[in-house]
């Protein structure tokens, strides 16, 4: 045994989880300003004084509490958007089209490592409009042969963020992520799910099995009927999630400071909706009213709320295909679900239901999500809502965890869920209930034998006989 | 002083909130049985040995934790309808006829007395409706002359449930209830709010005032548009309510014990769904699929998450008025909300912005109601959820109070909010941010003459120069 | 069939849930008057003017949203301990003498009648507050013979409220009113419970079962360690209420409007402390900051979670007993649970959980409580948070509810659990498992004689041979 | 204008944020097997079979979805704790000594690199059980010159998993990562908070200011007994921490698969928890009920719970600061908050409480996260819960972001607050309400004169006089 102690080796000083990074202590550095001073930028990088300055006040959480890269994306789609916008306003072409060039870029992902920022910054994500900003307008002055930090000739405020604010920057990126997300990840996971229990319905559509109804023996169904009960929660959960969509597609751009649109030109918000609407093929529209997609983000709290109950949704399924999988031998056993890996490390040949494990975790994290977004969307005050970035990080944890488990679920589980035959007709036959369903026909003597008939042809239907 | 101590006098056998009632204890009573043997039933009640028997065995919180009236009159339109559309099928009209007496007392709030039993009871609600069956029972065979208890001529599961279960009788008293209860009282009062901030943000159209972002001075708006936020904010509210209705108005009635609708006739339920639509004036319709809809509760899920995003609108907008209304010397000052009471006992003269108090605690509540909804529904098992009475509780709890909560905030404040202009005024003049509304026409010279000139009728529009 | 609808007979105007009573309105009456006018005051109440004109302004939800009695009854107690106090500093012992028997009166309910006022009022308590001095205002006049209303010779607020403010009488009543019911209802509901799972594991401590993980099937167990495995749970939820309580025993009283004590005298807040601590026998001390204890609500936040940690244990528990409970013939069928009361109205002999159902109900109610809490206890500003009445109702609600359902459910369910063993022992021999938990001795030849033979003898005293 | 359209350049197939690697497609790679057969493994990684098996299966989220460090860290002391109790029950000194060593690199986040997985894999945390198992054994072989792969002679489930389970050791690295994060980040954050706050609360003392309730003027205070308000919450937050500790301290390990410490020593089980304790220097202790510390995790949601409390204090803080610092023309301007940053793009000049911000975003976070901590805790079932990263990710990260957030809100801003006494005097010699606090000397004539004197002394001392 080694004499050394953990307990003395892991210094106070060092932390289990280090925290982000200042990047304000590289080696390799240039000087840049902002109207606080000067500061050292690393060489490598695209961003600027501001960004540094946030990396040094904002010392929280690790490097996965940045900034949601799908925020940052959508922060490209924005400002390329803006910028040809812009350019139909008289920005110079040049400098537009650098632009352009250089938000491409952001919007596909390839910079994303000149953002290290956390999201808990300001309130209003003004820090990372800046990074998004100095990033650009670096990145564009490279494109045509400028020197990196010297703002000439593309100048983060004056031409990358021209004609916008923070306040209504944020907001639009805010909105263009998280519709994407819907779109990219959790509609297209809800309507594989769907599928994959609708095939499953067809397919069990002649096993009759014993109902349980508080958890006790109930009347027979079948088990294609019982799932689907399934197939009609996540239709609906996509019919809910699609109904909360038209706020979403709202954007906020045009509103400026708090929502006059100050320093903007007339038009200027529907050109660049059309423009954001054109870029990712989805039905953005300028919010009507500008003053309250700044001031409140009710449309965000609407879509937890219908992933909140997609959550309740999949709770409820994965928990009922997990104890209908129960056993081998203890359990009910009317399920037999895939064995996807060795269950235990001390019991060989033990199965466990893991992906409605996983499920039911990701159940359980967007139903707390919902509350952290519900709590911030009630707390904004006056003509900004400063909760934004805590808001669209738990809304994008939730759109991607529900649609990434249900591929996840789909994939791994439900489309090689067998129904064990042999086990439901067993607990069919010894149920007492069935007595129960045979019942009303022989003690309904007021009845008319239409009735009766029509019952029993059905009951026998059942049984296929 | 009193020798006596109330630490004696207070027994531990007197508790501060009286249980509910053992309903089997009173001195006059009739004897009843059910299938556990034989009851003492009070002789002045309509309910019988199953309602008795359960406030035996469910003495849980106090008369206010009692089924809510709007779940037993919902039981009163439901039965009557079973009972029309069972005299189609065939029911002795003389019975059919004195259910739908009965029902209709029930559905009038006539007999509320009769319903004891509290929402702490079995899961499926299966003893509210037994309740509500004994109660219509007895009252019918009254109506046609029979004796209390006897079950003749009119039998609670014979006649009054018949073609029904507990299991989608409750759930189609859920959803009628709520239903109901959103459309006379929760949407009524948001339209009457949003109405009283539309007709104050028109009044204060002309009235500039600074803005404020951060909670910090910002660029000016006029109070008109601070108020069109809100509008905003309500008139989605609205359209966020209307939007979950269409699963809200789907009915269980027809699925029976599990959802195979067992038991019933062809086209029962479908008759059903449409009499309730006759009888309430709301575009009921039969549940596409009934085994989701007695194993789930999405919809009233989904209901209370509309309900929490109007939630969060109100604290917001409550928040807002109640920090511009502050002061009346050391706050913001800029709103002058009604005095409706003495505001302190001991500071005579001091009102305070009560109304905006009850709208955020109730804003709070709804926010707690809706985490309790989410968790009971997405605990459902196999074919039936057992969270029911709890759930509806809460619906219907939420809608009531945003609704009442809305009309005392719209006549007790809103209607009667004052601009204090002169306040107004100074604060504008005095915040070195106008500055900054000015600032880009003097730096940027590289833009076009047309877009300063613009901007400079729009600013000097503002102060009406 | 009638011909009339019910969508006509209930009328707009017609609520399902009547509002509050607005007191304002009744035929027999006397005039009083508050600093705003004069109003009509029902002659057979005691409270005048100021509980009248709440009753006007806060017309929301319905009587079942009254401030819990709780609440009223705590306050007789503090009026008590005050005028106590007061006495020693000079206040007139035939007025103290009177408010202390009017006082008394509160405090053991007699009145309750006398307290209209609901929940959703000023979010300080204050309109409750003069309700309170109303009341035992009048009522000592009464008893000293003088003219209800006349305020003379007992004044509402020169003598009932003496060296008081809503501001600290309010958080003082929460805090009794919390000890109270913690004390009377939830802790002793929680050791109940506790004995009877106790009771129930020894009694099982000899009874081999089949454990389950993941609901699957898993090693061994007995079904005392089962059940030991609960009242470990119960015994830290009494644990964790207790830890909580030192700062729900620290009394505001004495701080009045923002925690200064300004217009008490030196000594009147340890005064005030100590006599409530005798008059309840529970160990109230004054807070030793009454800045913080006006201002936040923190204590009842942490009560409110350690409630929330309850139900979360109460959900896992009564979640286990009906599925191990589950069947009769097609679930798992381990545990007999009693028979209450018929099970179904289709479904003859069904028996249901339904104790194990009122419980996790509770147990989501509980949940969400507590978000309404924590939402209401984070958004205080300054020197008073004014979510008081609305956090004080939740609290109260999940100790009853709590408290209640432990009682119930160890009468009706818990103490008349019966084991399966006939089931449990045919479980137990199919198990595969049974083979895992022998495999070790198998395939561990490196492991020492001694451990084989020790696990050995450990399996076969499992099963007791 | 670039030709081409974001819209067609961000295919389908590429999503915005990637993926967690499927660690089965690496280029170089070795052959590894598990009980489901042979499976491609990176040449360079520790990690073996059943990691990479997991890799596939559970593709959900992204990077930032991995397994906390702090487990895996805790994994490590756990696995070194158990190596060498293993070596006093006569496992080989040379393999104890490889674990242990191996073990140590893990516990210091030296083989970070090698934890792939994501929270969203089996509810046990096997996954990360056999990660931590593979890595180690591997890690241990190379030490001692074998083979990688080769399970030779280091064993990742004879050996370091030895006397194990994942069902106890995953518990047990939940609560050493929890009480680790709680002591080295979440109460030093805490007591810097509340030192700081002290230090204001006596450089204030003096100032004499306004108080506010209902947001409204009230009567005066001190600025110091304003701020000794927020430092007795926090200073109770702290205690409330710790009286929820006792039950973190208490570990699993020696439970094995359901809690009866099958295929364990007599004595294993205390032996682990004091080598624990040594390594760590905190009190662990073995938990007196295994059952109950592998089928519930109720410790952890009292922690959460207790760190929700902290976030309502923090939440109520941050407010008050941040409107006591609005301004700086038309807001209460009675606080000079730091300027950190330059704070809009559009506004130069504006400065923002950018650190309350943040501390209002972390704690709504907290909120949403004791949510879904809540609801993992409730769903356990039978002899174990299976919420379990879920659970412990989210108490991780309550109490590394409330711990941090504490820290950057200390430096950033409450050190640097500074009173504004211009401001504070004017707001006081104005307000009406000093008429108040003078008022019931003037009218209380039946009062002694000893009681006036006292009190007037009183305010004048305020003021200095």
């Amino acid at each position: 045994i080694l004499p050394m102690k953990l307990g003395s080796m892991v210094k106070n000083s060092e932390r289990l989880l280090p925290l982000p990074e200042d990047c304000s202590t590289q080696e390799s550095f240039r000087i840049e300003y902002d109207t606080f001073g000067e500061l050292k930028v690393p060489s490598d990088k695209y961003y600027g004084a501001q960004t540094v300055r946030s990396t040094m006040n904002f010392k929280i959480g690790g490097v996965s509490e940045r900034m949601p890269v799908q925020v940052i994306r959508a922060f490209g789609i924005l400002k390329r958007a803006a910028a040809e916008v812009n350019q139909d306003y008289g920005l110079d072409p040049k400098i537009a089209n650098a632009i352009v060039k250089a938000a491409d870029e952001v919007a596909q992902g390839k910079l994303n490592d000149h953002f290290p920022l956390v999201v808990w910054q300001t309130g209003s994500g003004t820090q990372t409009n800046m990074n998004v900003n100095e990033v650009i307008s670096n990145r564009a002055i490279e494109i045509m042969g400028g020197k990196l930090g010297s703002k000439i000739p593309v100048h983060p405020n004056d031409h990358v963020n021209k004609s916008q604010s923070s306040n209504d920057t944020f907001p639009t990126a805010m909105h263009i992520a998280a519709a994407q997300e819907v779109n990219e990840v959790l509609l297209p996971g809800l309507k594989k799910l769907q599928n994959a229990l609708e095939a499953k319905s067809k397919e069990f559509s002649q096993i009759i099995k014993i109902g349980r109804t508080h958890t006790q023996d109930a009347v027979p169904l079948t088990l294609g009927q019982e799932f689907s009960g399934y197939v009609q929660q996540i239709k609906y959960g996509v019919a809910r999630i699609e109904s909360t969509m038209p706020r979403v597609y709202q954007l906020a751009a045009g509103g400026t400071a708090v929502g006059t649109g100050l320093n903007t030109r007339i038009g200027f918000a529907e050109k660049v909706a059309a423009k954001v609407a054109e870029l990712t093929g989805l039905p953005f529209v300028t919010a009507p009213n500008k003053f309250e997609a700044l001031a409140a983000h009710d449309a965000l709290v609407e879509l937890s709320g219908a992933m909140n109950t997609v959550a309740c949704s999949l709770m409820k399924i994965a928990n009922d295909i997990r104890f209908l999988g129960s056993g081998p031998r203890s359990g009910l056993g009317e399920l037999i679900l895939p064995e996807n890996e060795p269950g235990s490390s001390i019991m060989p040949g033990k199965v466990n239901p893991t992906q409605c494990e996983a499920v039911t975790m990701v159940a359980a994290q967007v139903m707390g999500n919902h509350v952290a977004v519900t709590v911030g969307g009630s707390n904004g005050h006056f003509e900004l809502n400063v909760f934004k970035p805590m808001m669209i990080k738990n809304v994008l944890n939730s759109a991607r965890l529900l649609g990434d488990v249900c591929v996840s679920f789909t994939d791994n589980c439900v489309v090689g869920i067998q129904a064990n035959t042999d086990r439901i007709n067993k607990l069919m036959s010894e149920s007492l209930m069935l007595v129960t369903a045979l019942n009303p026909h022989i003690v309904a003597i007021t009845e008319t034998k239409e009735r009766i008939l029509r019952e029993f042809v059905y009951l026998l239907s059942l049984f296929d006989l």
